[in-house]
This record gives structure tokens, C-alpha cells and sequence, in this order.
């Protein structure tokens, strides 16, 4: 079954609309995955499982039950084979005023999108990014979730409109690489990976950690430290990871350009066996 | 006639829900303005438009008309006394993806709450207030703005369940302080007004500038500067504004203790003149 259009559950019911009240709305109190449907079925569910209840228990939204996300899950893909899952769950409803107050309760929202036709050039031969001016801020509290304040890649996308330029690269206060607007970093320099740490500012992506245990398996050295823009320019090898696009090459840089290298197709080898091989997807 | 419960328009229809797809939800790509409502008009209202519009045009979102929303604040109003009119500006529904793609519309969004009750000790006497863990992030490129991103004074927010004390001030990473979680800081010292700049991080109220205004015209020496810890411990008087809250003199901040002064007492005066006197709220 191929999806053309989006489909929509709020709270486990067909739907569109949330209240006006809700705190996903006002404050951004909440989080949300992005999940890979191949095959009819959601990629790597339990990563996204897991980073979507410790993103909750640090906004303090109550933990909800996976059971009932895994079957509203399977509710929603009903045979589709290809797609995009959007899960956001938020703080509900709940007063004016920043702390949350009556109802304990969540909203569980869950959008099923057509997947986006990427040009199969992109992972093969690699994609062209930019430099953003803007920064992100650090916050150590939020940093590592995938949470719904996401100004700053909002305002990040909105300084380019060259179709060309596939992402767009983000930087601390500092200088320091971060991520991309929609992807993790990676970098190669002398036979060493290296992603940024997000121990300041960042979403810590399911990719990227299956990334670095590839790596580990393999007896790769890799490293979580700190890039500056020196570092990437001067890298043999730089890629992106998310979990739809999986390993797309960087080709250039603004102006700076690299070439595809070893490790980065080594590693998109070892990801699609990870995607194909994974294990069955409802606990 | 008195208002009990919340009263919500979308797009200048009452009800109360908006689309899953709202960028408002997805990204907090929007604004939003806390207006008081008293003896039945919206206070400042010029101003909460002007900085709305303000916002808009940074964050991308199309100019709206302002006569359209004050005719829709007029009616939702519809003679209540006193009440907060909240009233959020998304960028509407388009796409996923950070990118706003497709309709250039926006979400107009209006809630009339109920007054809030604080205890008139609040202004007449003073509150208590305590030092957040949590720093804000940086970020110049969102600083001033009153936007949908507000995860930080969530989490501020969440730090203290004691009725006791009112407010929370929060520092940045340097240890500067910027701001309270709904309010913005003031403090006297020798003289001489100061209030945290706010190029960096922060959201530049309303009654800020007011006040800022109102010291000018008293010839009142002011300053917008940096404030460390130790210059807000040492202050001869300290206070809190936001647009329902007016100014509360601040008594505490955790455990060093302050009391009301003189020039606290006359900006009270002041500005409660301003909002008795003010034009016509629809231009």
C-alpha cells in the first residue's frame, strides 16, 4: 500500500485537532520521533521508545505505556509499506502559566506522512550543505532531546533557498559544530570518527548512537568532542545520519568541498543491515 | 460581568481546537502576548501589537491586520471586565519539515481568562523569590522575542512547589541574571534603576519598557546593563514587572532578604497612571 496523504491520531482516535489549552502548543512542553516505515514496519521502535519516555521524564510528562503506542502504531500504519511516523507527545492541557497544574495527563499524537522521494544521488554520491549564521543556544537541561522548541532550526532553514543545498550546518556560541538542522554530524579525519558532543545543545539521534556502535564493533576508534569549523574543513571524510535519510555523504561545505570516502560507505553498508535485520519491532 | 471560565477564538470563529498540523505545536513557530483586561479594555494594546508584529516579522510569519485582531479581541471580550486576553500568532499549518512550505497563512489564536487573583500583598508588601538552577541559552537571533519556546521557564517552573515564593529568577550561563519565568527584573541601586540586557536572551515586556519610559521622563537614572549574583544581593530595592502582576517589590531571593523602597513605591504609582489614562486601545 502506497501512502499519498497524511493520516492523523490524537489519543488513539482518527483525528486532526488538539485543544487550543494544550501545552505543546503554548510552551513547546513536549517531544516527538521521526520514524523510518519500510517494509510496514517502524525502524528501530525500541530506540525510539526508549529516547521518547527519557525525553518525557525529563519534562516531566508522565511516563505513557508503549504497549498502547506500539498498538496505535501498528493502528495507524495498517499496511502501509512506506512512510514517515511522526509520534509528539505532549503535556496536555493544563492552566495558564508555566507550571503545569490540574490533570496529569498527555497528549499522544501520531502522523503518518508519504515518505519523502530523497534523489537516490544523495546517499550515493553525497549532498551539498552551508554554514548557518545562526547559533544554537546552550542548555545543558534540554539538550539531547528531541523536544518541541525548534526555533532555532526553523530560523536555521529559513536562511537558504537553494534547492542544491541539501542541509544546513549549526554551530555553538563557541564555534563548535553541533548538528544539522535535521541530522547528526559525522566526521573523519585520520582514520577517527568523530561526532560532536551534545552535552550543551543538540538532539542526540537515534542514528547517531547506532553510528557509534557500529563503529565500536568494528574496532573504529571514534570520539564525542568537540569540532570547530577548522576540523571540518580539513576532515577527510564528513557525513550526516538521521532516520530517514540514514548516511547521506557531504560533498561540500559552502565552498569547501570533500569527496565520499571508505568509512562512510563501510558504515551506510552496516546501517542497512542493522535497518533490515532488526528485531521484531512490538516488544 | 465577571468571567469564569476560558473563552478561546480560532482564526475569529469561537472553539477551541487548532490543526496537529500547526507549526505553533510542531516547532513553536509563533508568538504570543499576555494582555490585561481591566474596566473592559485590553491595557497597552498598541504596544502588545507593535511587539507582536515585531515578532512576526522575525520568526517569518506574514504581517496580520492589526484592526482584524482588535475587532476579534473586541468581541471576545464582549463587555467582560476584567479577564487576560492571551492571544497567539502561529505560522500556521505547512508541510513537515522545518522549512514553512505551502500556505503562507497563520493561526490566530485568542483565550480570555479569568483575572488572576494574586493577594494585593503581592504589590503592597512584596514577594518572595528564589535563584533558579536552570540558565537560559543564548541565542541572539530569538533573544527579546516573546515566542512559543518556552521550555526553559517550564523547567524553571518545575523547581519549586512552595506557594511561598512567587517567582523564580533565572541567570544565563555566565551567572548574569536576565529575568524572572513570567516577569522581567528591576533593581535600585545608589540611586540608579537597572534592568538586565536583554540582546542575548530574555523577552523584552511591556511594562519593561514603560517603566524604562516613565524613569526617563522622572529623570530617574537608568540602565540597561549586565547584573550579576552578587550586585542583586547588594541592591536597595529590587522588583518584578510583567503586564497582569504591575510591579511586585521583591522581599527575597532565597535566603537574603530585601525590602520595599521609595523608588519602587513611586514607579507603582506611575505606572498605575498609565494604564488609568491611556488612549483608545483601538487605533
Amino acid at each position: 500500500m502506497t501512502l499519498t496523504m497524511a493520516a492523523t491520531y490524537v489519543n488513539g482516535v482518527p483525528g486532526d485537532v488538539i485543544p487550543a489549552s494544550d501545552r505543546g502548543l503554548l510552551y513547546g512542553h513536549g517531544v516527538f520521533e521521526t520514524i523510518a516505515i519500510r517494509n510496514g514496519r517502524p525502524e528501530h521502535w525500541l530506540r525510539h521508545m526508549t529516547r521518547l519516555h527519557a525525553g518525557c521524564t525529563r519534562l516531566g510528562i508522565q511516563p505513557f505505556e508503549p504497549a498502547l503506542l506500539a498498538a496505535e502504531a501498528e493502528s495507524i500504519i495498517n499496511g502501509t509499506d512506506e512512510g514517515v511516523l511522526k509520534l509528539i507527545v505532549t503535556r496536555g492541557s493544563g492552566g495558564r502559566g508555566y507550571r503545569a497544574a490540574g490533570s496529569t495527563g498527555c497528549t499522544r499524537i501520531m502522523q503518518l506522512h508519504p515518505w519523502p522521494e530523497y534523489p537516490a544521488s544523495c546517499a550515493e554520491e553525497g549532498v551539498k550543505t552551508r554554514l548557518c549564521d545562526i547559533r544554537l543556544g546552550r542548555n545543558p537541561a534540554l539538550a539531547g532531546i528531541k523536544h518541541l522548541n525548534r526555533l532555532e532550526q526553523v530560523l536555521a532553514r529559513q536562511e537558504w533557498n537553494d534547492a542544491d543545498i541539501r542541509e544546513g550546518l549549526l554551530m555553538d556560541a563557541d564555534g563548535n559544530l553541533v548538528e544539522g538542522t535535521m541530522s547528526n554530524l559525522f566526521m573523519v579525519s585520520n582514520g577517527v570518527l568523530m561526532t560532536p558532543d551534545l552535552s550543551r545543545c543538540g538532539v542526540a539521534g537515534i542514528v547517531r548512537t547506532i553510528i557509534l556502535e557500529l563503529a565500536e564493533q568494528q574496532g573504529l576508534d571514534s570520539r564525542i568532542t568537540h569540532i570547530g569549523q577548522e576540523a571540518l574543513f580539513e576532515a577527510d571524510e564528513v557525513f550526516l545520519t538521521n532516520s530517514l535519510i540514514g548516511i547521506w555523504p557531504v560533498i561540500a561545505v559552502g565552498e569547501t568541498t570533500c569527496r565520499k570516502g571508505d568509512i562512510t560507505t563501510q558504515l551506510q553498508g552496516l546501517l542497512a543491515d542493522t535497518t533490515n535485520s532488526g528485531p521484531a519491532w512490538r516488544a
